[in-house]
């Protein structure tokens, strides 16, 4: 039997989790996949009680495994962009084919990755980097590969979707939960890059590239948070007929691709609106398939290593015949540039929540800016006014409009006198139905 | 670019999806390939109006389509079992892979097929054969490659999961929502293979035998179909805080291999609980991984072609390159007899529904028979007599217990003199839950 070797640099959660299900495993990988998968070297600052390595070389020095010449294919798990972009060139280099689970690095360092891994003929592969241990990457490129992809959405964040769950179910303000799920672990302390959509956005470049054969593209994604979303928000959209989720959204429309991350309101009769706490979940909508959702665990030490394994296995199986490997992305728009919307050309249903002191006619004054920028409504709720502030909750459904003149309206709305805040504005999508 | 060379056999629903899928999607297909895929040549005794094959040759004699030395791929879609082994097998001698969509024919002939394909080194791919457009066993093999899979659970018949939807939705009898549905041409004329659950158990063999990594062994799968459940049961499962689902389960445990395919009780909170309709889903449980869950389109031309182009592709890639094809099956347990459990050793909760006359002390003979033989009461309802027979329901959830002395104790609660007709008996999974 064949043997392969894998060098994995870095020994955190995922890094001892892909040892433990690599030795647990190993017999029912080889009968798989024909090959004998052979941890060669580890590199790792420092060894971590929850995998064994005594009968494994650990080195210090990561760099020392990317220049293994034992090593075929490197693991890069340590995260991060600038040690870890170093590492993987010099790995490619060095004839190593690549599995990494880092989305940061691939979404925004990708497309000098995947040229250099050309020139090289190298795979490099990153099913972990996008929901965890759901094979959504696989399911794509391989398991879609007759559709033209017309769009996708995912949660694709779970510490974001675990707050937002437990903001609707307990009724507790984003901070207190925030709080909860640093507590449990769900959320780092500094949560900006779950919380603000930076890591749904990474992963959404990740699929839309694979999605619609464009180069990946993270810079113009636009990305929005979900820190300004509240309890009466999730409860007005409840009243209505939805849930809120943070959405990562990509689609191929005519005009150019949108790319978007943010708070959505989604039918609550949809499978996606059932997609509570830190799960994950990616729906795709296929020109000949129609909608199919991949579900289960977007992160932890196990569920990541599974797809870590995975990449390694298809890997093994085609270390014999590079050639019949599937490139890193297949660019469908190789020579022409590809134009991302704005969001203020995106065409959407929304929920806005305006906040009001509560005077006789201020819905008159409401509903009529939004009546002198064409947009209809599809359904209002106004709210009794709150003893705190004396203020009152409008909450609308506007029918579909180009965004650019829902901000106007939205902008003239804020200067209505009775008006005391911010108008909250969350974009709604019925997903195709 | 190399050309890859497809004959198709059969021009039904699923032929024509495949031929319009794979002119449509040509340049994306080439793109994502790298290789240009070809329809060299089509077997089919009448042509389909709803593709256009004017272009390419169309003969009588799907046999001639298996001896075509232009052909490199042939994908068998007339279905049936006779002549579709005998295509299958002259097709895999003359060095031809094969794709297929005939779940019947794999289920019932894989092992002997299989075999064959290991001899001439052949691929047999036969995604579209479960849950249509799904990739659900590429996700199987590939995506969960690493995991020891612990069980797996499916809605895999499109026509069960529709009587059963509407059943509740409507509260309609059994044989009107199967003649709404042979009338909206989801159910055949004859319905046995469906709503028997024939259909389900050859897609449960099929992915049961890619889990664990044994033969295929369908007379071996316990089968029982939903034309029993009524829409009360459907209500007091409802009442119980359950759905009613037919479910196909496959677990692998220290004793033997359960195979099983029956109406089940699961939580109304379980993601798979909210799989309405025709939709498929499959459930699935691997050690490293958790959960994930797959969802889309069980049936139908364009979804079913999806997965059938998919393995063309897959193929395409592989061609020049044959030694790196995943395996039909990788059989784990070569060489040892597989066990798989009798229904009568399943350890499962379960539901009955008990028919009585409306005596006062018919509840406590019942719970005796039940006690005597160590069966706990999870929770109970009783209903009021009804107005047509005097009977009332006793609906009662019981906690887990071996089958073979819940089967006792029902045969004697149907000898009690109140008990006017046979007792229901719906068995509970909480999915893991």
């Amino acid at each position: 039997m064949k043997s392969v070797n894998v060098g994995i640099c870095g020994l955190g959660t995922v890094g001892s989790g892909t040892v433990n299900v690599l030795v647990r495993n190993a017999e029912i990988l080889s009968a798989r996949t024909g090959c004998d998968i052979r941890i060669t070297q580890i590199g790792a600052r420092r060894p971590n009680p929850s995998c064994d390595t005594s009968e494994i070389s650990v080195v210090n020095d990561i760099f020392e495994v990317a220049s293994n010449p034992d090593v075929d294919i490197l693991v890069e798990l340590i995260g991060g962009y600038d040690t870890a972009l170093k590492l993987v060139k010099e790995a490619i280099s060095n004839g190593k084919h690549i599995v990494t689970a880092n989305k940061a690095l691939i979404a925004e360092h990708g497309n000098e990755i995947f040229a250099l891994a050309r020139e090289m003929n190298i795979v490099v592969a990153y099913e972990a980097g996008v929901a965890g241990g759901i094979p959504a990457i696989k399911s794509l490129r391989e398991g879609l590969v007759a559709n033209r992809i017309n769009w996708l959405a995912g949660i694709i964040n779970g510490t974001g979707n675990f707050i937002l769950t437990e903001m609707k179910d307990k009724g507790s303000p984003f901070a207190d939960v925030l709080k909860q799920a640093q507590d449990l672990g769900y959320a780092e302390a500094d949560p900006t890059f779950d919380v603000e959509g930076i890591d749904a956005a990474h992963k959404l470049t990740i699929l839309a590239s694979n999605a619609f054969g464009i180069p990946l593209m993270f810079d113009k994604t636009f990305t929005e948070g979900i820190s300004k979303v509240t309890p009466e928000d999730l409860q007005y959209a409840e009243e209505f007929g939805y849930r809120i989720k943070h959405l990562g959204i990509a689609r191929n429309t005519d005009k150019g691709v949108e790319l978007r991350v943010h708070p959505t309101l989604i039918p609550e009769s949809h499978l996606l609106a059932s997609v509570d706490g830190v799960m994950n979940s990616v729906l795709i909508d296929g020109d000949a398939v129609g909608q199919t959702m991949y579900y289960g665990a977007g992160a932890g030490s196990e569920p990541t290593a599974s797809a870590v394994v995975a990449d390694i296995a298809d890997i093994a199986r085609i270390i014999s015949a590079p050639e019949c490997a599937v490139p890193p992305v297949s660019l469908l728009s190789a020579g022409q540039d590809v134009s991302v919307l704005p969001i203020g050309e995106i065409v959407a249903a929304s929920y806005l929540r305006i906040r009001a002191e509560d005077h006789p006619g201020v819905l008159m004054k409401v509903t009529e800016v939004l009546g002198q920028h064409g947009i209809n409504i599809d359904a209002l709720l106004q709210k009794e006014a709150r003893e705190s502030d004396g203020c009152a909750d409008i909450a609308v459904l506007t029918h579909h409009i180009r965004e650019n003149l829902l901000m106007q309206a939205v902008s003239e709305i804020e200067e209505l006198e009775e008006i005391t805040s911010p108008v909250v504005h969350i974009r709604v999508d019925h997903l195709g139905g």
